[in-house]
């Protein structure tokens, strides 16, 4: 369990070693690794959680600078032993046997998993450990080695908060407080203005739901906002308005799933909006078989950056791409109606058309067609502020989720790579198709490479 | 929801190409393997809980036969690719970098944990995932190389019923019935004869408590049952007779957990009991300030067996010898009183001095040492059955948890491989020393090999 | 206060007399009585609960022969003064002023009910006034003396135990063992032999609903149980039994309520199984709409009884007479096949012809006719147990209660005092009216008169 | 039951007499009276929650003026009849046997008590008697014949809400926000701004508990607020700031009460304020034994006016008369520290010395010293604002609760008509003593007569 020493040590230098001189961060940093080892050493579990306790108070207790030191320690000091793994390796080669195997399961596994485990066992032990995963992630920024600690640690988080164990709830005004606070401090997309702002987002027309996990009770992990409304809506204000009139939910033919925010930086790459998003579809469509669409109404966050550099690329002659180019370099303009078919060609065009690395290039496309929805509509000048301009023109786009054909479209998309898009959508996709002449319009998929 | 049909079937579809005539069985076990394979393969997780649940559904339609054909199907074709593993320990041998550690972990691991935590998202996902286990470790005695898939799945299990995602319940006579029903059917101990037996032992001067997990919430998986009563106790009857009078727990001097009971055959060796013991302890430490002692009456199951043994290969001339040989080789034999002293110095030799690859010998012992509790006192007589007389000569002891101690008792148990044992009971463990005259009395232990 | 006292004297005799030796019963008795007292008299509410707490206590100290004597105490001393009420009626009798109305409501209302009130106060008071009111009841039959109190405690319970402030609980599997415990303690009808019977009738093809109080939330106060079945039963024994296949609610036709009991003697007179049933059948009707028909299997406790003082008396020379007289005075008798219309015939006389006071002379009848119920239709041979033929020469019937007709035929039973009943059964009403040709067949009713 | 008619008639002149058009208004309230007659004339319940329930719709869809001519049916046709009073007070007064009694209950009770206990029966009654007693009190302002109907109701209301049958809860931030939402709207003593202020009145060196009735779940009826400080404090502003630093429980040596809201209108009079305040204080003692002072922080809402009367009327020639007559007669006035001795001494004087109809004068005096506190101190300057200056030239006073001593101080105050007051306080009393020399200075009780 002292491998990965000397690429770390190039880093760290010779830190801990003899002569020199430690700091009080250091110390601490030092202190608590030495416990870790003693946590996960024990062959029995006798003292187990009174050590796991101390070793989670001691965690709580380091400032920034002992912190670094210890995310040092935890990817120096307790990842696979080079040599063991090698013969395990060579062992297994020779003869696969369940004996093999689990010599070389063993050593394989870094030694941090199993001090992640154990801390889990103190009180309060997995808040804690998303807590070290936040620092660990800002951490590791400037120090790639950290992110095989990362690494162990997503592992263990993606199998703990595994969709088995979460348990879906709505949110209502007859939620706590304590949670409530935390929808309105966590909201990424449309900001929650104050409890009274909140509890219109809660009437009957508008739902709301989470996944919470067993160990962090209070402590929403994705939620998801929907509004009841009769048609596919084109722009977000109306859905917002705190003044608007409470509707009938058992009238509505539509459910907008208008908000989904992650809300907890420790399980960034744990992935549950898929699950989220389909369970309550499904769920509402048991509730209200009157409503017949699901579908968002989302940001198209990446297509005026996409569109500046296409268009310059571009070869085309047209005069339109003159204009284009003009207007999407300037993030502050208004996007004039002379120039709405062209733009609303060039988001169909950059959603369809556009891919990087096997997905679709623009980040939420990528999680709503992955997720097997339909790209429905453009809708020109759905967010009118200045984000929405700079980011897409203030074009948003409404994503169907058609629980009957999700299957199918999520096959299409990962393994056809095409996205499956209405016609009118292709259609505008299709108006653009002059200013691009020469890129080659869809990707050559060979799937088994890009897998 | 129709849609995942066809593609699952088209997945399956291509099914018995070999040509070989395979039976139903086979077929059913390999659509599932086939299934699974594809759950896995999901880039996305579009189809995850859809395909999730077919999985689950397939898996609980299976027979006999079939599921033992999947447990080859497991362990044969989920096991790590042999050059992969060597390649990438190769790579990490060279340069330990994360990538190449990521590799490697990639690798290392058997695909059948993946399938495992794929299947958890199914509605049910772990309950299936239990029963799955129970029948594969009755398999596995016949069939070795499925060790390997039930490591794989001994592995997940103990980090997802991890002790910080436990709940632990007081049992009482307010539980709903549906839980009481299952203690009175798991109870391994001292069988508990209906809901009036069970009832007694949920009086006020009894306590029961038990652990949950949150995706079984309506599954003990280990309960432990306590008297209060005035003075340790020297024999079962007392506690369990049902028309005891029902005492003041404010008044009580010990608590006596009288009976632990692991009740999930699919999560054996996953070990709980050490956390349920001492939560409760303290948490009944903190209840009722009266509580000075924490033990437990226990029986010695292993004791006539090793005696008999021992005795039989004992060169001591002692006429003794004969008497206890003669005692020994009669299951049925009632102890006679004259015999009391030297058959409470041998259990108590057997306790402290019997040693088993680095562990004491009896199970039991083993348990409550390792925890790190108390050897405190050998009980003539405590257990008069038929049962109790044949495994121990109707001997029981009493451990001591000393909350205060427990730590240090097992650092001495674990370290240096010393029982730490009352006075009175090294007495006793002296009185028989001249049985084994010839025998090293005190293990070797070179704790670095034995780890 | 002091009223009521000489008719109370004259049966009492000189009781706390001055000069008369005292008992230990009675001086306890006087102290309640006084501590009572004091607790009414407080005009301020500052040691309410303290005097509360003790009066309660005090009150469960009492053995019986000072229970006794408290109880003619709470009639002698705590009834309306005699002069007060008459000053107070003869003033609102010359002007019916606010002042004078609440003057007389004041001194009209005994201070026994102010007492009630307080003892409330304390904690578990209103476990203590249904336990007081269960003794009150037995006590009463040799003092007719106390119906006085009982009268006003049933007018406190009967206001408290309002159905708006009842709750209907689903009582199933998962329900607290302590309060299956009492169902099985408490069923009045077909008796439940332990758990397992019990767990039998909690399967999902059966359903138990009960009312719990607030103030009372362990203690059913009454609950009815339910058989999903696909035909309007004909006989008890099939429900009953333990072995039977569970079946599908959702194909069920008919639901049965089979047997519904009153658990608490403190709430005698204190009516809510005509809401009870009400409530479980629309709300079954809503969770299961392919129920078509609400019904009973119901025993006519009074029919033998009946008809053997109906046809001593009869005139008729009918040569059957004879045969159901002579079986009518054998409580013992199996009813032969012949007799069977005539049997029939008789109790769909009995249940539709025979009244007493303005209500069906026959007790279970009076309950499901008055709640708005349907006479459906008498079944031969459905209770063959002695008790059963004893009763009602082993008939027992079936009441309908059809939810958009209940109001309607109360409204024929109340006021017209006609009983709904199918043609069936008045077909078969009709055949005996030869043996009762002298008596007046139908009441006269002067609802006036009666009411 | 048409009793009372004359006087209401003159009243309300000929109101529904034959040949006078009746309004929209009349209608529905006639409708409504009729309902209820039915409702409460049916024998059996057959139909009763379906009428009451029709009756609460009626109710609730009256508009003012319907409600108005509603509450005059109520009084006019559900009140006693007189004869019938008449006759049973007469008979009850010739022979008080258990039969004249129950009849002299049964007519002397209005109607109108058992409309109520009807309307109860529907879902959401409760809420609905609640509303219903608030429009009530508010019309009976300018009509005292209305006072009836409020009687009864209150005399149903308060056995209802007896103690009993309360839930005491505590309010943190955990509680749904649709019940904190309640709190900011009801606080009645220092307004509460918004969630971020209640917070803080929720942490944890603060608490607040709430009275709960069954029936209203999510309707708090009373609440109290707590501060745990280190000294009985003597100004309000401290605790009330929103950014004063969080202290420990633990180590506190006073709770203060420093607001108490009473929530319901349609609860008005019937009193929880005294059981609330004992039984937080019995159970803060019980959690946190530190604690040694229990007291408020109260206003003296009617000083100023009853000293400008007071020392108006003075014959005093004292030269501070006149200063403070000054004083008295300007509500702005800031008060000048060289009055503060005499200031706080009319605060003292007032407070101890001046009754009205067997109480303290002051309103929340009574409540307190009627609850048995003693009044302990006089803080000067303790709220700054204007209010505070009009009412009480900014002063408050300290009340404390001494649980060992409430029952004895109560009966002072009840029997003897004493105030508990400090040697501080008493001290201070006498310093005005001169300013009322001609005054009598301590009400000479005549117990009896007040009462």
């Amino acid at each position: 369990m002292t491998a990965a020493r000397s690429i770390i040590e190039r880093i760290l230098g010779s830190l801990g070693a003899s002569g020199i001189v430690r700091t009080g961060a250091q110390r601490r940093a030092d202190r608590l690794a030495r416990l870790l080892r003693t946590l996960i050493s024990e062959r029995g579990e006798a003292s187990g959680a009174a050590l796991a306790r101390q070793a989670v108070a001691l965690y709580q207790g380091l400032d920034a600078p002992a912190r670094s030191h210890f995310f040092q320690l935890l990817a120096r000091d307790f990842s696979p032993d080079r040599e063991l793994v090698l013969a395990a390796a060579k062992a297994y080669h020779r003869d696969p046997s369940p004996e093999n195997l689990a010599s070389l399961e063993r050593v394989a596994e870094p030694a941090r998993q199993e001090v992640f485990r154990r801390m889990n066992m103190a009180p309060g032990g997995t808040a804690t450990l998303l807590d070290l995963r936040r620092h660990l992630l800002e951490e590791a920024r400037g120090h790639p080695e950290l992110t095989m600690v990362d690494h162990d640690l997503t592992h263990l988080l993606a199998s703990w908060f595994n969709r088995g164990f979460l348990e879906l709830r709505r949110i209502d005004w007859k939620t706590p407080a304590a949670i409530l606070e935390k929808l309105i401090a966590y909201e990424a997309v449309h900001e929650i203005h104050g409890f009274p702002d909140l509890k219109r987002r809660l009437e009957r027309d508008r739902r709301c739901f989470a996944f919470f996990h067993p160990a962090l009770p209070d402590e929403p992990l994705i939620f998801v906002e929907v509004a009841f409304v009769n048609e596919m809506p084109s722009e977000v204000a109306p859905i917002l308005a705190l003044e608007s009139v409470v509707g009938d939910p058992r009238r509505a033919r539509c459910a907008v799933f208008y908000s989904i925010t992650s809300c907890q930086p420790g399980l960034r790459g744990v992935s549950f909006g898929n699950f989220l998003i389909k369970q309550v579809a499904e769920d509402l469509r048991a509730e209200l078989p009157n409503l017949k669409v699901f579908a968002t109404l989302s940001p198209v966050p990446g297509l005026r950056a996409w569109a500046k550099k296409a268009l310059h690329k571009s070869a085309s002659a047209e005069p339109l791409r003159a204009k284009l180019v003009a207007l999407a370099d300037d993030s502050a303009a208004v996007p004039p109606p002379e120039l709405r078919e062209p733009l609303e060609g060039l988001a169909a065009w950059y959603l369809t058309r556009e891919w990087s690395g096997g997905h679709a290039m623009d980040a939420v496309a990528r999680f709503h067609l992955g997720n097997g929805a339909r790209l429905e509509r453009v809708d020109w000048g759905a967010d009118a502020t200045p984000r929405g301009r700079a980011q897409s023109f203030g074009l948003m786009v409404n994503y169907v989720y058609d629980l009957d054909q999700v299957e199918r479209n999520h096959e299409e998309y990962m393994n056809k790579h095409r996205v499956v898009a209405s016609a009118a959508v292709e259609r505008l996709a299709k108006t653009v198709e002059p200013l691009f002449v020469d890129k080659p319009q869809l990707p050559a998929p060979t799937p088994a490479a890009e897998r």
